[in-house]
């Protein structure tokens, strides 16, 4: 009989979540509150169950589950990510975290190790914010950040969030019910892959996540006069023009201020060949490791955008649609990532320190910084090529990582002045 | 009793046309082989009758009717445009030129006049191209140049050309039936709102068209990688940037040849607010008046969109949809047509000669020219403005059309040396 790792048991695991997709033909897209979030949510919740996990399904929709400590109702020390997707997506982006947590439990669980607290999985259902346009909603809500203006979100069929609770089951009223006291966590710990190409370049495995950017988000629209394709240029006052022009400023503006800027969406009305654009709508999404140095860039940005749309007898309207400081990750987590991985390291080939890296992109653990204290742990991924078909990892990294992250559960124990601590 | 004016009574039925509609809220889209289509060829059909023409639809849906001559079986001069819209259309654009056809035939009828030809009328089912973005779809099944290829095209729901004739009650077998023999037609005159500003700008009711410029029309897909909206500029391959960039070359080429050039349909793939493009497919639709130069702009857009393209490793690739070379007004028509208005303008107010111009806008006349001689009068509209909610016409121009383009069917009596002429 053939032994499967525990690596490749979780690559499988991520392959099965990737057969519950909104789109055919081997493309993944799962977004919150969907018939597939309910399908992996279920998949979820048997895995941690064999792992002898007690299980639930938040007043959010967040599958969770629970490993008791020394003894019953201790705090707790939460795993997780989310399980969420956004359009044409890889299958390792949040997955493998929610699938490293569950297989780390089950490790702990299978040792008879007794920690000083309970250890959680919480798999998040929306994190990318695919549906409704605004991110990180599983983990704002078991944060306690949820805001009630949220409700009146549509998706692209019109369905607000309210309704979109109601058809998969949730109650809206008892959303405030997903929320955690900061007095029963220990701390979150999030394993993701890097995003990003340090690790592939440097040839590491693993890293140390110092902090998260913060990312504000915007929608612009810009209006100008939509009119039949043979009007001649002196009468046109062409949106999308407009657009170009700006989103080329944005690029500009971004890379001189050292941030990183995403224009996603984009569309133009009444969008037919034979007629200019009169209204041009678009994202944006700026990052970076400072806040002052952000909100400078965009207010650069404004005024690009007011010149241009003056010049083009345009008018421009942006709305912020999204706005998150960034997240620092707590000394004592970083501390334990890092121990993890060292001890991983030397269980395998690599004899450096891990690389300690700026997340650019958004996490879970950001939201969850508002109610404890937060770690990161970043898996090599090829290329840093993710929310796309290509996301890939390796057997290797994945098995690094599960020695890392248990390695680093148990840094935790160490550095854990708890009551009922066996140090 | 009121007596209401014929102009006016154009004006009432461009306003009942307008209702229908696929799009709510007082919005036009009335696009090819629609149940809308069906309703206004039935309101059309009931005018020509109620005018005493004898009314069919032809085998590619466009409503026709027929006034004999002198003798019944004569060639016929056929007057018309089209009844389809482009979405968030104005009233006006093409449904003022059949209204129009369908008065001058009633007062022909009326006066009494015996013509050596027969007069027909033709509402043309698709001009615009809104539906399956091949345009004069209906022109060029009368014009006898239906390409069988585009019964593959689709519609944005993914209906093929051949279903949606199916559909509408049609018989695709049958669609060469549609189209007309030179030795059956003594020309096409046709009468349309300006869509340009030279006539408001003048002062002018009326203009004598010379030409039709030719459009080429373009998909152009550019591929990039999709990626996470946190991924650095050294790893970005954005297809938008690439779009935006391409999108003001093509402005900019365009100006500087003399030549219009719209880019009115553009869509990004996956389309999400934190996932760089991957994606960007956009039309392009470039007019002018001479081919060569038309031609030759082309060129120049091409090697600039590979420059950009390779310098931010992305890779285009480019359609023609749609190429028709610049159409030229016969002189008989030309002259008839100024003969109509210059004595709709001894009935009025306006003394100097009517202008000529050159139309950028494209027209069914540009396909009929493909089997008869082709003239066309313009009707001024407010600022320009066409393809828009804003088009508007007076209730004088309308009557100053009315006169002008009745005028020109008599002038065509005097110049034609038909067998049966009263000359």
């Amino acid at each position: 009989m053939m032994t499967v790792s525990t690596a490749a048991l979780i690559l499988d695991r991520c392959d099965e979540l990737a057969t519950h997709s909104a789109l055919p033909g081997g493309l993944i897209e799962r977004v919150y509150l969907s018939p597939e979030h309910a399908a992996v949510n279920a998949l979820a919740a048997d895995w941690m169950k064999q792992s002898g996990l007690t299980t639930w399904q938040d007043a959010a929709g967040n599958q969770c589950g629970r490993l008791e400590g020394a003894t019953p109702g201790l705090p707790a020390l939460l795993l997780g990510s989310h399980l969420d997707t956004v359009p044409c997506a890889g299958r390792y982006d949040g997955i493998l975290g929610v699938l490293l947590a569950i297989a780390v439990a089950d490790r702990v669980r299978v040792s008879g190790r007794v920690l000083p607290f309970a250890l959680e999985v919480v798999a998040f259902g929306d994190e990318e914010g695919t549906r409704f346009g605004t991110t990180l909603l599983g983990s704002r809500a078991l944060a306690g950040t949820w805001q009630p203006e949220w409700w009146r979100l549509r998706d692209a069929h019109g369905v607000t969030l309210h309704e979109a609770f109601l058809a998969f089951g949730l109650d809206p009223a008892r959303v405030a019910e997903a929320a955690r006291s900061p007095q029963d966590l220990v701390g979150y710990l999030e394993a993701h892959i890097e995003q990003g190409p340090v690790l592939d370049d440097s040839d590491q495995p693993l890293a140390v996540v110092t902090s998260i950017a913060g990312a504000r988000r915007f929608q612009i629209t810009i209006d100008g006069a939509a009119g039949h394709s043979g009007t001649p240029w002196s009468l046109r006052r062409d949106a999308l023009a407009g657009a170009s022009e700006a989103i080329l400023a944005i690029e500009d503006i971004a890379r001189r201020a050292n941030l990183i800027a995403t224009v996603g969406h984009l569309r133009v009305f009444p969008d037919a060949v034979n007629v200019i654009p009169g209204r041009a709508e678009f994202s944006l999404d700026l990052r970076g490791q400072f806040d002052a140095e952000r909100d400078s860039a965009w207010e650069g940005i404004e005024a690009a955008l007011s010149d241009i749309c003056s010049r083009r007898l345009l008018t421009v309207h942006s709305v912020q649609t999204h706005s998150a400081p960034a997240a620092h990750c707590s000394t004592r987590l970083r501390e334990a990532v890092a121990d993890g991985i060292r001890s991983s390291s030397v269980a395998g080939s690599v004899s450096t320190d891990a690389p300690s890296l700026l997340s650019m992109a958004g996490h879970d653990a950001m939201a969850v910084a508002a109610v404890t204290e937060i770690g990161m742990l970043f898996v090599r991924c090829a290329g840093g090529v993710s929310h796309h078909p290509d996301e890939s990892v390796t057997e290797a990294d994945v098995d690094a990582a599960l020695e890392a992250v248990e390695a680093a559960v148990l840094a935790v124990v160490d550095a854990q002045p708890f009551e009922g601590s066996a140090a």
